[in-house]
């Protein structure tokens, strides 16, 4: 028996799915100690935007750590942290008009939407949040109620509450979906929320994804989000965008919510946004409501993660190399056309995306599961995603070669068709 | 105006009480960018229990990044995580007779909590946690409602339901605290838990400090927690030890209930366990209980931090040092020694402490306050903690040179007596 | 100052509308203390269907007193609760061949309410309970946390948790309503709860009023309360009908729900169940849920209530007079013909309702407002309900002669148009 | 098989301790439909203070009803609630100075308490109550949290918050009791709540019974009330009494806190206030706080119940009889010297109690259960109270003849003695 199965506690889920001990990787290809290259269409759950141990972070960080800078300073100032805020000022925040103050918290998604919550809480002076069927927020209990898959909400242990859920509006429903998805649905929400009887309390917040990515890679429709944050204005709420799986990138554009005039009032950040997958998180929260904050009020021990800063200040760079982000534009519309043709040979199957994520819907848990373990024995790294897991998930990192992203689209491709004729 | 004050969150704390922007730092000293040197009685709120950029880590951590080694992995295996979990059994937890799983989350403290907290109500099927007044143990809604700081709990937005908290028995009850701290306490508590009728609801856990350290440097008394640890026993409830500040050294042994004969069914790590301030949180389960986890029920992105898997290896390596456990018994000792007599040479003041983790109670926040930023300009890094603030906390890291030691407590020691003179 | 104004509590409401003291009252007519009379159009908010001092009652009750019956006996049994049980196991439950359990609880239906709550809660071993939008179900923290109305829910001072509202399923919705109160709204709740990333939870209990008196006299579309009927069963819900309201014959049946078929697991009855104005209240419990109870974990020491009894026995006798069934729809033909014209005469106004309950819309809380005062001035008593107190809701006794009930509605109709006329 | 067994809620409880059908009762005798007559030491729960059937009461009704008196109102002026506010004002308010506001609600105990709860939430802003281990406030979800008694607790099916429980402090500590009963726990919860880092969250009221009568017929300590009063005060607290089962008469006064100096915030009152057994509810509130009700806002259907008003006003004439109240503090005075003397005679045995309510706490449940079986066989009506039933209550009406008490206690002393010399 090895260490994992000896020590590891039974909770552990990836491992099981890639059942390796992984070495090293560059970019797009992990290797494990057995010598075995696998391409990433994973990429760390969407952190490693820019690849395994992409060649600026590391050298950055090598140099960070030979020259003694501070790796770890909570909320007190350094100059990685000087140097961060101030690119991430300039290439993101200032091009937009966004004048939001930067907020830094425990270094994971979840810590980033709690604090965001607490301050559409104190902000509006009330309690109850509106979330998404099948959005994604974190595991903690007040991001965990806003999370909607029922696996992770059963293992809470006391009730999740001040959290209410409504049908997110996808751009095209999930196969056989009738859960009211569309702009009458939100018309109907608009006009309970506004009758005195109607039950429901005026929310303190929406906390919205434009790309459901853990729900099974759904795209929010555009006229339906703006109406979505219209009615959150017109109801006095928050209008917070958890844009940390899809952000940083991953669309083709910094925000997911780029050129969409959605203006939100707090985006949540993490994943991507430290560079090369050490912890960072953020909250871009509007000057009016961030000053609502006591000091000190909301904490974090890992709240500096100078390593952090100087990965993800490089990260920001790729953000003014428009050669860089016309290559993915190229990358994005390769994958949109080696798979939306499946949709025609596949009578029950889906495909949903956007920029560099996609999402295959093969409509239950069991072909998806069949097809992530055979591209794995052919050295592809995809996981699977949505209700019952019925969603293949392709988020390659942003900088993949274009011979990596087509040797994985192959391998990808006919395991799939393998897997979905033996179904039918 | 710099960017901090432009675009930091109004809700940052340490760096208003330090009120410079650092760039290196070396074991025990910090400098910042005019070059002024700082002694560090902080250690990055009891993280850096080997120092700032410490040796023998950052050059594992150089190492494994020029070898491409794996650095983020969720929960897949990585031969980083194996070299960690492997050494972690052999010098930690087979010594000690220990059959814990070791379950990895979200890298921040409060994410190890909340995960502590999910198991033990599913395996109680109980959802009431019983903490401790003056306990601190995260920011997220679960662990929120177990912290006792009104601070803290008044950001929350929402009522923090399904924790009591009762007095923590210290070694020495606080100046003028009459919380009924004792096992006097203890024993009544004990009552109206097996009273049927007491409106007392059966508790799914224990969770104790066995010093806290946020919340004061409150030391249990061994008795009382013996006490504590048979109650819970008794009650049928989960025992959790949240030795996130105290434990991976800091009381001169690994864990701070060594040889108290506790035997806690959860132990919550984060901290010091990633060595060098990249993040990492760690449970300890015993392994019937960590078996009601279904595989993927608790999840976080950041499970697998190949950089603290590396340099937490090598701060595992001390505890295999005598030589070095002894040097830092010495410097426990040193520090006893010099701000013990203050009790004498103060009434209204007390000291608290065990290894290298001390307290002076000065009885409210202000001088607590004044001596903290005399001290700052004199070139020492200490914070208050404890109700109000009025607790000077010293945790220099354990590898702290001693002449550093000793011109640190000086500065602390000339400055302390120039306030509570001044004061009365 | 009398005595009221001196001494009686704010939160009076009734009195205010009709400030007068009323001395007697027999059938459908009122006398105040200057001997004014008054039809009754509101009947104790539904509690007299057999209108003030019904000779037959009034004359049990006074015979009981005589011969010393048990007036409170909490659940201990007494012959006047043995006549009341047998009487209307025989008339009203075996002819429908409904083979519930009766339990009888505090003698209000907030405390029918609760019971049933509890009793679903444990069936099923879940917490939320689904109540819709506009339903009306009593004050106390369980049943208010269902009631829908704003006012009432902001006086509770704690969050209301463990209960979701979607839109009741209106035969024909309310003026200008755009809450999705059809099929498809239902529907798509439906695909929500069978979803396991929705982020609803599987539902202990539906609980539905057939007809919405307080809010607004919103009669259900029988389509959709079978519909919702079957939702419940296919979900394992408890299927509870509130019929404190418009049980109890008011609808021209004995229960609302007669010939719908929708054989509901509790009906919760109070109000009129009790004969004339002492209180009672009675859930009537499918065996295998009611076995479930345990000996007195549900209490209430109003429980056995001998004029109540009495009085309540007397009412079944009615449900065994044809004569007078066959009066009553008379009487809501009467009514029917009387006021369903003005939705021809009037643009923004509404009539709803059947057998002896209508509401008349009028759109907003004002002209309600200015009609119930005008009618009170010549000496007819009617209220408001629903959204802001815009519709105006009649209830006259079943018992009520024709001509009081034709002069009512003159009164009536003569302010109503006066009123409507004038805002036009 | 009868009715009962045929068709009542397996939840009733009473009529399996008292298994026959109870038909006629006068003053402190019933008689069953096999004319079997018991003395009454229950008095319905403690309702029927003044006797069944009470001659003056009952002649009352009878002509009330005969008058076509309004017989129900709900919040409307009725002449016959107009005599009983102007007698209860009078009597009873007028001559303690208090200038309190009369409430009426939904008329049973737990209404009261929910009306009374809310009220103090928002006249603090708080929300979370302090009440008392083995207090007992209702069955309804609000006043349920208040209930200590798990049997209760644990049937609500959702979890219970924003209530707090300390130790009620006792005249005398409960045989064995450990619960920390005394001012020193109530000085340890001083200090809890006034430090900022308890976990304890500031109080919108305490709720408290001067005697817990449910709970075992403990007496509060009269220092020790005084003490959690001015605790209540000094934390801005409001200060309720639920003098529901110790008001109207029952200590010998007719508020149970009468002479204590305590001057509650509000006076939570039911069971014996409407007379003979028909239902009646109402708080008294200290006009400030009722000033914060808004009309309308907590609503009852049965808030105006003219029977209840006429008996009680019935009641209230005891309160100006003299003689009626020195024979009172006879029956007080001959039960205690019954009964008092039975602590010498039994170690495990306690005698509680005040005026006409006495307890005689056996120690557990098993003999107190005998003693009651025992007790009915030889015609005596007695109830087993407190943890597990352990405690034989003794609430006898007032106005029992001499005779009849001096029968019931040889009937409860001689069956206690069998019973208890048989377990020893």
């Amino acid at each position: 028996m090895n260490i994992f199965e000896q020590r590891e506690s039974e909770v552990r889920g990836y491992c099981r799915v890639y059942p390796v001990i992984f070495d090293t990787a560059v970019n797009a290809r992990q290797t494990d100690v057995d010598g075995n290259e696998y391409i990433d269409f994973f990429a760390g759950a969407g952190v490693l935007n820019f690849g395994h141990n992409n060649e600026h972070m590391k050298n950055a960080m090598i140099e960070h750590l030979q020259s003694n800078g501070v790796t770890h300073s909570l909320d007190m100032h350094t100059k990685a942290k000087q140097t961060f805020m101030e690119r991430f000022a300039r290439i993101i925040l200032e091009p937009r008009g966004m004048p939001h103050k930067m907020q830094f918290m425990g270094p994971t998604g979840t810590n980033a939407v709690e604090a965001a919550l607490k301050i559409a809480r104190r902000a509006t002076g009330r309690k109850e949040v509106l979330a998404f069927s099948r959005g994604f927020h974190g595991m903690t209990l007040g991001s965990l109620a806003c999370t909607s898959n029922s696996i992770f909400r059963n293992a809470a242990g006391v009730p999740l509450n001040h959290v209410s859920h409504a049908a997110f509006g996808c751009e095209k429903p999930c196969l056989g979906c009738d859960m009211g998805c569309g702009l009458d649905s939100l018309k109907a929400l608009r006009a309970r929320y506004l009758d005195s009887s109607s039950g429901l309390e005026a929310p303190a917040a929406f906390l919205i994804e434009t790309i459901q990515a853990e729900g099974g890679v759904n795209v929010a429709d555009r006229t339906w989000l703006k109406a979505a944050r219209d009615l959150a204005r017109e109801l006095g709420a928050i209008f917070i965008v958890d844009d940390i799986q899809v952000g940083c990138g991953r669309t083709g554009s910094y925000f997911s919510f780029d050129g969409m005039d959605i203006d939100p009032d707090i985006v949540c950040l993490a994943k991507g946004v430290g560079g090369m997958g050490t912890p960072l998180a953020m909250n871009l929260v509007k000057p009016e409501i961030d000053a609502l904050w006591k000091p000190g009020e909301h904490t974090g021990t890992f709240r500096g993660q100078g390593l952090s800063f100087v990965a993800g200040s490089e990260a920001l760079a790729y953000f003014e190399n428009d050669e860089f982000m016309d290559l993915v534009k190229q990358h994005a519309s390769l994958m949109e056309k080696a798979i939306k043709p499946l949709e025609q040979q596949f009578k029950r199957l889906q495909v949903r995306g956007q920029g560099m994520i996609w999402g295959i819907d093969v409509g239950t848990g069991e072909p998806a599961k069949a097809i992530v373990n055979a591209c794995f024995k052919d050295g592809l790294l995809v996981s699977a995603c949505g209700s019952g897991g019925r969603v293949i998930k392709l988020i390659p990192p942003l900088t993949i070669p274009e011979s990596d992203l087509k040797e994985g689209l192959d391998i990808l491709l006919r395991n799939l068709k393998t897997v979905m004729e033996a179904q039918s």
